[in-house]
């Protein structure tokens, strides 16, 4: 069987690494460029690639996405924080090219997502949502983006938008807990990788959706599977959810 | 609006006598018959009855059964343990009245009966299933019903029959975790009114489903949730995931 | 045996009316007063009562006070949210009487100080500190009394002043965390009696020290108690960890 | 400032080749033998070697505490499982020479015994003890030795035994909880390193002690640890509290 070819974008980087470690035990991948603006690096996707990879930086998305859809290659992209205009870089690719974004690549806090939307679906506004995550002492931004991507998929089961009702923390005479307030709680220290829960506290039971990361290799094998489940695709914007429906 | 008539039977127990509360606090309920073999209660369900909600014994669902399907009644069954001689019976009046049966009418527990499901169904084999639950120290069985009832929602989920893969505590040199396994851990103390934990344990992650009883009402609340919704359905066994469809 | 004579004030409030009903259960203690502004209850606590409980108001504390060092009473003070000039009410009673004083009652939460205390004594200040707390969504002010207690005996273990680390919440570009910071995260849902975690967090382990309050009763009987204990020591202030001493 | 001397005895196994690892990087310790069986290794602890860590295998520890003994060596002896002669052999040598041993040479683990023994003391057999711990997959044997450790601490706390009192899971009708019983639980999943939590559940409230593992460096170091404190101190038996005594 033929391999897929991989571009890893961002080689140099902690993600980039693991990326190449994992793929080089896959008898399924073959890794033909590793992109870096460090020394010892490919410069450059080299045209025939299949999928590229980009965990670099976020002002570098534009250009990735760009030479991936100039080479029809499926482009997976690790990256957050992009600005809005980078942002419509990203998503001009994907009139071309297949185009799989997410702040998350792992299968479990994939799978939570959609969980969290069906609970609050289901226990509705008399459940409270307060979502709490951990991480390790050195991350600088609070809260992580995976406890802001849950605590929307909260407010969507609901039908309403998490920016209507967040709120992060709590401290003074604040007064009762407004209904259908989503909070969100950002806990840091030791080495934590990244533990996310997600409560639904009701009059008379709660309901918590939990996961916790035990190796970062988590994020880069989901990024793998999505481009192997990318390559081929129409041309559009996918998430993880569509990678992971069965 | 016409209240829907109900006839509670083991209104006498620590379930009878909440039911008979939380019914009297709602508009669109009637309770016209406590029926209990204790002194002062009724002794039977009178006819004209429109649903009989029944947490009396095992050995007494057979005759429960056969006179709600002889009055028309829809019969809502939480009493557990019955024998496979008392289930057909129960069975039997299936085929002329609608007949909702649980092991635990939580609307939560059933929530998490529907996630744990879709869970195993996503992160398959390679993730190991322990469930744990908690309850207070004068419970006499173990595992909980709704212990049972999880482990198995997994076991549905990855297309296996529990009772093929299912393990009670371990002791002793067990050796490695068999693939596929699912075992269960009852854990008894205090005045815990039933916590449940289903975990998801992979390589590099694990999810975590929970639920936390605060009040035995949650069980009272749902029961009558399926009293209203079975009055006027066709004849035929149903579960809470039917009455909590969304 | 002759009972320990108690009076309980602010026997109308919801902590009154339990203490009420637990002393009605007990043999070695007797309610010879109830005393609240409301009708019904009596006006003053009458000479002769060997032990004042007091869970009414900070403001009508002073006069409280007052009066049980008049009568020559130990007085266990419950009520908290004192000013200043209150507090120096209840310290000069103090001089006469055996006052116990404390933000929570309850035998779990008191041992727990205690604990954490000791934890931060020997994990030092390489292990992150996290406070966590739950309460119901009625709760106004945030956090609990019993999260600054927990998070100033982790400072005082650490042999530091909280103010001088405490941390509310995290939200936006904050930065690595910095070293010996306590935080504390106070959530809010549903109908939680009260749930806290203080968490030590290390490069290659974690502690996590909990306490779950199933029902308000765990604050009423450690009132009781620490009344009990009281009755007949020397005059001067005592906090919870003197009366659970072993 | 001269360095300690270590001999790592099981060298070639991944404990030995964690403390050989850590021991690298720490400027107050010299490794000056590997012994294993395994090819490429010392086959003996040379003479003046300070301190021998003996993380090898129980048939071999008998003879390795005997050359510690010989050469004047503290030892310190993290195998678990000996019979009772080969602890009788390893008993014999502290006659000579300090010797160290203990289940589980983290810090974390071995605070936590402490603090179990002491929440036993205080909330006595109203609050019944449950110990769950979970483990990788790969684990062969159940319970833990560090779950019997921390159950055994909670019975010393008690005044009794833990043989007297322990149970390991529950299937069947098992009838109301015993006073007094300690029950342990074992999980297994993924790749866990080891969780462990010890619940004290009472009618109002529970208490919980959890220590989360999270590599299995926090051995190593601990055993480093108590070989550094050990050398220089009289003929003896030690365990890890004596090391870490504030």
């Amino acid at each position: 069987m033929a391999k897929t070819t991989l571009a890893i974008v961002g080689a140099a980087g902690r993600m980039g690494q693991m990326l190449t470690r994992l793929a080089a035990d896959m008898s399924d991948v073959e890794v033909v460029a590793r992109v870096d603006v460090a020394d010892g690096f490919d410069a450059a996707v080299p045209a025939g690639t299949q999928a590229v990879i980009d965990f670099s930086f976020h002002a570098a998305a534009p250009a990735n996405a760009k030479r991936a859809a100039e080479i029809g290659a499926a482009y997976v992209l690790g990256t957050t924080g992009l600005s809005a205009d980078e942002q419509a870089a990203v998503d001009a690719a994907s009139a071309t090219v297949p185009v799989v974004q997410s702040g998350n690549y792992s299968l479990g806090v994939n799978l939570l997502v959609e969980l969290v939307k069906r609970a609050a679906q289901v226990l509705g506004k008399d459940y409270d949502v307060e979502v709490v995550e951990m991480h390790h002492k050195h991350k600088k931004d609070a809260p992580s983006g995976t406890a802001i991507m849950l605590a929307r998929s909260a407010a969507e089961g609901r039908g309403v938008k998490l920016e209507d009702c967040v709120c992060h923390g709590r401290e003074g005479i604040v007064g009762e807990r407004p209904e259908g307030e989503i909070a969100i709680h950002a806990l840091r220290g030791g080495s934590v990788v990244g533990d996310h829960t997600v409560m639904f506290a009701g009059d008379v039971e709660r309901v918590e959706l939990v996961h916790k990361a035990q190796s970062r290799e988590a994020f880069a094998a989901g990024a793998i599977r999505a481009a192997l489940w990318a390559v081929g695709r129409k041309p559009g914007r996918y998430a993880m959810r569509d990678v992971l429906a069965v």
